[in-house]
């Protein structure tokens, strides 16, 4: 199957808006192995809506469009698509039931344009919109696949993952489905990760090994298709096995969670507590920390200690050590260990992380940008200090050591 | 003029990528008044490419193509545009001679695929790449005007800010330059604001007003067409002037510029110290004021007093102030208020704000998702406390807290 994304909207050729659901789309096609050749953006113009679909359907046998099937006037996509295809609109009964319904207890008079939201093209499969109120609609005709969904991702995307995946699959014969795992990895780059593995990389056939990299975090996933979940298992294993072996320290899932998920989850099921110090990440780490709902049973808080008064008048850093011709600093191990160790006595947590350096733009007590010491502190035992040369810009810093200091705990309290 | 953005990648069709460049670039063309008419994104072929450039060159007069100018054998943009307008490549020589200089610094051997980068269309304006080392290109052929940009937007963003926007306007011929203004406004949602404006919104057409909104921010651009910067006063100013009129009390700049920002500015030049203590926003907060560069001269830092331990050993609210049948609780105006005063006595600073309240999934002592208390305290005044209703998801909350407590803060310091 090669297919072609058709975005309708004249707010994403204003720039209003980024067109992210192109990157959701395609990177699902790519899960079941469909190949993306077009992503196109159109505005909300019936000729022009018209004229892309043409050109689609001449380089692509799926064309999914997205957008275009709200109340209002601007939204013509399902009206052009059913003039192309030669069918009548016609009620999908149960979503006119349910909006009915849902305008009734409401009190709203239900008018016309809502209606038309309910509107499917005649002996087509109706898309459910279990999020919102727009209907999508699936058909093929003259052997090509067309595929409409609402806009908003928020309704976009449970109805592709519930019900366009199913659809697709269904359409492909044959073909035995995709398995995938999921492997994360803390406390190494892209490029490290790329360089252990690369004689894999290049290798690779089935599975198939996919990197994905966001700041702060490095991801593969490895891929197969099989007749079972069973027969999957012993083609990706091997793999699985083989890459941990080789950085098997820096794997902290088997699924895709970020690193303070699993930091929180060991610290829950040990019912221990973690507390931070944090100078140059300024709160960050507390607030990936606090992201996480019901973090509040493990996380016990801390002290943003961004300026040597905080550090000395709350977490009790003597200013001799801080300032002077002679003294240590702010950024130095002695104070992060004193950092990591007060804060945890201070909240009275079992673990303990801080955080002093220079997140830049420029250098700090005549140390460079990127030097970032990290204490971690544990309760009946030997503070530890990591020193790290971070690159980057202030943001980009920030993040790196907090992830890192997540990290070198998540290595201490792992299994 | 009527444009096409062509991206041209095979990472976007995999969806490993999100394209912003089509958006970066979009926002811009309509700020000079260039309609934006399809967004296409193509691989990494050379026939599809082809393709794509001739499907735009039908239905545009401006093709701007981001992507592939890179040294790989994948980066193909220039070669297939060359074939196409059947043009030479040749080298430009200073980004030639940048580039030896650059690896000759370094001690590497410059490659061939190194050199390609240096490379344009024989008689056509380069763009010079002022933060990367691919050189960018713009030619006028057969009426089409034809831009290549990098991929990178770090590359491809000071590109088409320095040398597209100018080179695009010289050819606009006798139209007048835009001018815009930008208002920010703090502490009023969009559809707030719409409400407040949408006499002004419908009535629109010299100046144009385009809100822009992003999670926790909402900003306007008013934008016209004149002479001089001075007759573009004199059309920009009665209208803001009447937005001020009407809002004043939320715009806290006429320039694009966070509210953390804008706070951090006015605390300096008063020479005035803030401090937080934050429950539910776990450090967001915090995160915020230490992103801008320098904020350490204002910022004091502050505690993340995110249980119940902390906020009475660290910031001394009474045990039984937070617990208890009786008990206000660790959400309550009691509660922000002595959190907002403690913390603004530890780190001696000139103001504080603190933040408890309930950023969900779950309810918490029995208070209701959304209810957020933001102190405010200063030095030798009374201490305020604002209640908040808000709505959202954690993140959503947790931002918005955040955000409000700052312009709470900034309503209280603006001149």
């Amino acid at each position: 199957m090669k297919a072609e994304i058709i975005a309708v909207g004249t707010e994403l050729l204003m720039g209003q808006i980024v067109n992210t659901n192109a990157q959701y789309i395609s990177r699902g096609l790519a899960d079941i192995g469909v190949g993306v050749y077009y992503q196109t953006v159109v505005g909300d113009n019936v000729d022009r809506i018209k004229e892309t679909l043409a050109v689609a359907k001449s380089r692509a046998d799926l064309i999914i469009c997205t957008g275009g099937l709200g109340p209002t006037q601007d939204d013509l996509t399902k009206d052009v698509l059913a003039e192309v295809l030669g069918r009548k609109l016609v009620i999908h009964q149960p979503s006119y039931d349910y909006m009915e319904n849902l305008f009734r207890t409401r009190g709203i008079t239900m008018v016309e344009s809502n209606i038309r939201q309910a509107y499917m093209l005649e002996g087509t499969d109706p898309l459910p919109n279990d999020t919102g109120l727009a209907v999508g609609n699936a058909v093929t005709q003259d052997g090509t696949h067309y595929i409409l969904l609402p806009g908003p991702p928020k309704e976009m995307k449970p109805m592709f993952d519930t019900y366009v995946i199913s659809w697709l699959t269904d359409r492909m014969g044959s073909v035995q489905p995709l398995f995938s795992t999921m492997m994360k990895f803390a406390g190494i780059g892209e490029s490290f990760l790329e360089h252990a593995l690369i004689d894999l990389i290049q290798a690779q056939t089935d599975p198939t090994i996919a990197p994905y990299a966001k700041e702060g975090e490095v991801a593969l996933r490895l891929t197969t298709r099989a007749a079972s979940k069973e027969q999957a298992t012993e083609k990706l294993w091997p793999l699985e096995r083989e890459i941990r072996t080789r950085l098997g320290d820096h794997v902290y899932a088997s699924e895709d969670i970020t690193l303070e998920l699993e930091v929180l989850r060991l610290l829950t099921a040990a019912n221990k507590t973690l507390s931070v110090a944090e100078s140059c990440t300024g709160g960050q780490l507390s607030d990936l920390l606090t992201a996480v709902p019901g973090g509040s049973h493990s996380f016990a808080g801390g002290v943003i200690c961004y300026t040597n008064r905080v550090k000395n008048k709350v977490l009790g850093v003597p200013m001799e050590q801080l300032e002077g011709p002679d003294a240590p600093g702010a950024v130095s191990e002695e104070t992060a260990r004193l950092l990591a160790e007060n804060v945890r006595k201070l909240a009275d947590a079992d673990y303990a992380l801080s955080l002093t350096g220079v997140a830049g733009p420029a250098e700090s007590e005549g140390k460079p940008v990127g030097l970032v010491y990290v204490g971690i502190a544990e309760r009946d035992a030997e503070t530890e200090v990591v020193t790290l040369n971070l690159s980057g810009n202030r943001e980009t810093i920030k993040l790196r050591a907090s992830k890192t200091a997540l990290y070198h705990l998540w290595k201490k309290i792992k299994i």
